[in-house]
């Protein structure tokens, strides 16, 4: 961690958290394509709660706990037989989640959450919630901890880039940056004008492209949508 | 790995290096302050071989071995004493290296290249032979991986910056980019124009000028003023 006063930091891939000292810090938990979106829009359309779970198997144990929980897991872009969803935002419609408990399955997003587990506290973050998100942060007296999810625990630009988003919104603040941060921000202002644009370079864009969900990315990139803050409670993440 | 045609890729720390087949690649370690750039410096200067070692212990059983090596240990930014000399580049002179073996103390770069031993070929990048180095990789037929030693296994700027002026050089052939290779890109991008400049934010740049060695880094930022390729040979590092 940097020292000397608050700082605000990007941990770029789940596979650098063990650098760091998580329970010195906020986590913000971030995977835009889908995950940390479906959480927001769903808990912001009246979701009770949200379990994310990192395996089909796990998930599906659920359904013998009895108690009506909605469960959502997806392979390769389609909704898993015998599943009320799959992955994609859309699902997360108030009608469909109001009032239940949803269990995701999501790989990237629970890994970055289950290494996060020891944190002051720990909050979903994704550009639907952008502003109510960096507000909320700012009245925090605390280091930051922004955690990418990333690809197989590797970079990937989506992640990095709304972490951009979120320092842009920080950095007046008396926050000292890392590098990480320091590039995030930085690659955000190549790409805020039109995220969209910017992604469509990318290898994980590609490969998202190809499942189909091209509505999925552009629901995802919208800014702003929610204001409600998704906040892990026990295994749960809940409003705050 | 990137799949379909040759690749053009950056691990942004040694710690993201299990997530790679380091046997598919031609490997390029980077370390710009200031372990890859005195081993490019002293090769040039007819240094016949530096040996990368972890620890000053190591570096000092050399000694042992008697057979006139030099040694080179800093900690702190001070020569230890009873070496030849420390980490910065100005003691890579001809004077002082040529016909001889140096054997020089770097955590970071030392740890990347152990990780990259199976590599295909392991070669040594700074800006000091960045044109070269480009050169040789063009043509190259193999998949290419730009390893950042980092700062205790995280992402620095500085490395991945040079990672980025690589890919400059050579994104106009036919390499797929994954994204930490589109994010040190576009990086290059925007500090390309007065790479010190860019620096100056860094939190390692504080750090590194803290031990009084400005001088140092502007050495290392200088562009293409050695054309030798370091390449490991056994546990040496030779002229290619």
């Amino acid at each position: 961690m940097v020292t000397g006063t608050k700082s605000l930091e990007v941990c770029l891939t789940p596979a650098l958290l063990p650098l760091y000292n998580v329970e010195n810090y906020i986590v913000v938990i971030i995977d835009i394509f889908r995950a940390t979106s479906s959480i927001c829009y769903g808990i912001e359309n009246g979701a009770e709660a949200i379990i994310p779970v990192s395996e089909v198997e796990e998930c599906a144990a659920y359904r013998e706990k009895g108690m009506g929980y909605l469960l959502a897991a997806e392979r390769n872009g389609e909704v898993v037989s015998g599943f009320d969803f799959g992955n994609s935002p859309f699902a997360y419609t108030p009608e469909k989640v109001a009032g239940k408990t949803v269990v995701l399955t999501t790989t990237n997003g629970t890994h970055a959450l289950h290494l996060s587990r020891k944190a002051k506290r720990i909050v979903i973050g994704s550009f639907l919630n952008l502003t109510a998100l960096s507000n909320w942060l700012k009245i925090q007296h605390e280091s930051i901890l922004l955690v990418c999810a990333g690809w197989k625990n590797n970079f990937n630009l989506e992640d990095t880039l709304f972490a951009g988003a979120v320092i842009e919104h920080l950095k007046e603040g008396k926050y000292k940056l890392d590098d990480p941060a320091l590039a995030a921000n930085d690659l955000y202002q190549l790409g805020k004008h039109d995220i969209g644009e910017y992604l469509q370079k990318t290898s994980h864009g590609e490969r998202l492209k190809k499942l189909g969900i091209e509505k999925d990315i552009a629901f995802c990139l919208q800014v702003d949508l929610t204001t409600a803050i998704p906040v892990l409670e026990g295994e749960k993440l809940v409003k705050l």
